[in-house]
């Protein structure tokens, strides 16, 4: 049995943490902690918790933390500082923020700032279990994935083996509202947002040099990708369009299929143009549905793939990284299944 | 031709008054005024006036203004003590806050606070047309209706010279996110408030005194309203499902017809159960629609109506009130229809 | 370990069940059946079980059904016929439609027309765990309370000892679009929908005589409600706000919680009026959400609950009353948490 | 004054272009025609109608309509044989269907089939007024662009004579659910869609034919489109996201500024990467909103626009065809602007 520190528990990816830990058969303790909201009860705030999860918030002296685990749910910081320490005293981490995810030293200065530690980037591990599980399973420190990320970076993995042209992908990503966290804005306040669809970053999203990274890393060779963000009148869930240009498609179902063979949380969809991911078929779970197509007249592989934002693009893979981390079931808490409808 | 100030143009209902004076056919200049955005162009707040409406907000001494009408849009504050003083230049006044809607100084006081002037208070016409359109016509001052009282009042107004139990009214009103104006707020974050439906304020809204004191007065008795309102996942419009004990239901639909016989923004819909109405057949657009239904075995009369809240709740409705003040004809830039779908 | 059949398998609430009884951890057989849809897989159109429930939809004799329990999701039908063989020969029955479950036979009949039964209707039990557990405990053949009845006679119940007015209780519920089942309509048709809030049947929903006739057994006085249901712009879920007038209203908040003291699925929600129910706290979840208030001017006390309808309102209380009826722990399967957001 | 007919009244298009002729300035006799739907108060389906349109539907004889205008917003069928007679006869023509936009008499049958005329074909004129006013103006018979295809050569059109990529266009548009129609669907059953973002015709939706001849036309070179379209959770409106590869990305934003600047219609948004359009800006008017972006790193010009694809993508233009067809103002009638929220 386990014991976990949610650090930053009063958030969204918080809140879907304990949401999942609380029925997770290996894990005895959970510690919520947030300064703002310390000595709160938990379910003050996430209400979905009441009569679930009795527990208040605590003021935690992160350095201090002995669980088995801290996840880092708040946004990157000077909390940062202190996970050489942790993970000296055994503590194993992942954080859900961006810092560090992206290997480049230079790149991640850019679009992340703060914080550096050569030795810790070098450590860290790219939590998508289903690309880099054998790094994760020796892994002390782990950085999640991005929402965005996970969603291109899965609908894309299983074709940098392939003939195409990897600069010029072109993604078009609509995510529900909860992605930008539980800060009320005017970009997303109810009137504004209720009835609508509204792109927003579109030059410049920092989930982009992520994904161009990690995947270039994998494919060995430049990746360019045109990475359109959206926002829908939607909650949770991330619908990815992806094109990829290429001289000569193959079977790419069949490819897909074989990549994603043994993994329980990639759902390659059935052959055919009809059977197509939304966001609602895999609400609050750990699952990506991924289908591809091809177009042979205009020698365009398309790719979509749905994931929910929350759950595969942030907490439930978390999980799943911890539960490898740790030795656990890799699917332990995550038999989280949407309904319908 | 009129000129027309709007004080506190940059909120929804400031939004909605340009919306519906930039077609206007007797309106020759509308000032947009907004002491926080002065300068900005109005279009960069409200995109939908984009190459429509190209004025800038100005930064105004309020007891300067010299048009033939002045709409103040915003919240109850100090600007309401320049009123006289605008009244006695002859600039014509209507205010879309709560203040002064209230005609009992003490209920006024109690629900609203501020500033006090029991000659204004003694001046001032309650902006519902369909009611009180002699008042209005004389009037130099004139407090808009809130939105649900609007959709209540006008629900109720046909009943109380009949044999109805007045003091045990219960009325359920759901509205559109745009009725708590534009700043973001956690109740309106889109994340807390797609795909839900929350009820507020349930015991305490500040609108029920006003539709109490309102019907009150026009019924001379005691009027008692159980009010519930919520807001649902959408933009504008307020639904209200209001029920009145009777001992002896008459032909109601009959008696609405006849009342409402005269009146073009008030539409009694078809007898009958089946039509019913709802909130999009009026979006964006001066209509109540009305239904009156008798249920005869529990004695009680139903009333559904439905109003959009910035327009026959809000706007819309001032200017009808400004047309009726102004010697226009009444329905003067109001030939708003809902789009189907 | 039990085997379960589900007739009438590729609806919503056949669909609910197997998310449901997936993870239950004493069920080990679930036989999905359809006429309509037999030799077809079940992921075919409840997408949301891809890869999580590999069976097709049989062709089912069900006068042959021999599993330990048998839901019939299906709307009442000729299948009713069976029931009395299916419990002679050991296989428990849960109904989720409407026939039978209310034990009037005259009422039943008026409403729900179709095969009589008298020993049947005699037998039955109404399948609402927090009021009726030794009767279900005991039950072979239990009827599963509709949806909008449970979030209502859940409301009342704790009041039905008290001085309150039972003859005019005013309810508005609000229902998600899935109440209505799986067939396209134009009511329902998203263009029709989509940001809208829709009143239907108001003066004679079929499930009001269910409620009157529930609590007024309980109660052993006459119930009368005005019920308005209205559709709102969500997939799931039932708010429902009741309104009873009370001569002395007591310390409503601590009658609930007591009367609710050891109930796991109704979670009374915190004294005050800040804290009230919505819709997504519930989502996908087998909890009711519960709010009393009072309001010492009006006599009236106010009762606001929130059930999701497709599962406490549907296959989560089928599966609780299974549970009951085979001797499970009450809980098992239902350890369902909505996200937040 | 002119006289126009409506046929296929009772669906969406006919709904909205007598949502507009109703005020439209020089109209004085709408017809509305329905076949199935013929003695049947327009209203009872419009309800939007309701008090503001009192005519029934009248069963047509299509050869003997003598409006000035025929407005054909029903499917293409066997009444588009009585196109030359009524052309014939005086009668103007203008189709909003997709038979006879594409002048490629081959490409035309492979995407629609049915009837055809190749002199008709030949005459026709393709209604997009900001590229062929000159060629409307003269035309007695046009054929109204398709919603996707408005959004999409809108956003393209001032690149062709620039040096681009136009053989690896990629789109992605969001569209409102009213696109599909008013028949109801499974697709579009709202349990299905509400909270959703479903992609569908993926590989072969026959607004993409429209697109690539209309741009290949002007362009006199050929253009590729890979074109995804999907359904959001929202009535009306498309978001067109336009992805184009350029070796030399000029001030795309002066070009677009200068090509549209005569249109009233078109509004090219202000310069800056932050000012993006959405469908809520534009809902229910004639305006199409049109962004272009550069992001000099990849070489990629973005372009992303946003119409109501019932008023711009549909009825509205249409009308907009009319005012230029009968020498009107071309904005008469069109003066409608989108509320704020």
């Amino acid at each position: 049995m386990a014991s976990v520190t949610i650090v930053g528990a009063s958030g969204y990816l918080g809140a879907e943490l304990i949401r999942i830990l609380v029925n997770h058969p290996k894990v005895d303790d959970i510690i919520p902690s947030s300064q703002h909201h310390a000595n709160k009860p938990v379910s003050s705030l996430h209400r979905n918790l009441y009569h679930v999860f009795n527990r208040n918030f605590e003021y935690l002296d992160i350095a201090k933390i002995d669980s088995d685990m801290a996840f880092f749910a708040s946004p990157p910081g000077d909390w940062l500082k202190e996970v050489p320490g942790l993970l000296e005293r055994g503590v194993k981490v992942i954080t859900l923020g961006g810092k560090f995810r992206i290997k480049d030293a230079r790149i991640d200065r850019d679009v992340y700032g703060g914080y550096e530690n050569p030795a810790l980037l070098g450590e860290r591990v790219y939590g998508l279990p289903e690309l880099f599980r054998n790094e994760i399973k020796r892994a002390r420190f782990v950085t999640n994935p991005g929402c965005y990320p996970t969603s291109v970076i899965l609908g894309v993995a299983p074709l940098i083996k392939e003939r195409v042209d990897l600069k010029k992908i072109v993604v078009t990503s609509i995510s529900g509202s909860s992605g930008a966290g539980s800060s009320p804005s005017e970009f997303l306040h109810h009137p504004e947002m209720g009835g609508n669809v509204k792109p927003y970053n579109v030059l410049n999203h920092r989930h982009r040099p992520e994904m161009e990274s990690i995947l270039g890393e994998m494919a060995k060779r430049e990746v360019g990708i045109s990475f359109t963000p959206m926002v829908g009148d939607f909650v949770r869930g991330i619908l990815s369009n992806i094109t990829i240009f290429s001289e000569s498609p193959a079977n790419v179902h069949k490819t897909y299929e074989e990549f994603y063979r043994d993994e329980f949380f990639v759902r390659v969809l059935e052959d055919g143009p009809e059977v197509l991911p939304n966001v609602r078929n895999i609400l609050c779970t750990n699952f990506c549905d991924v289908k591809p197509l091809i177009d042979k007249n205009s020698g365009r592989i398309q790719i979509i793939t749905a994931i929910d934002n929350i759950t595969k693009g942030g907490s439930g893979q978390a999980v799943q990284n911890m539960n490898i981390m740790l030795g656990f079931d890799e699917k332990s808490g995550l038999n989280l299944i949407a309904g319908h409808p």
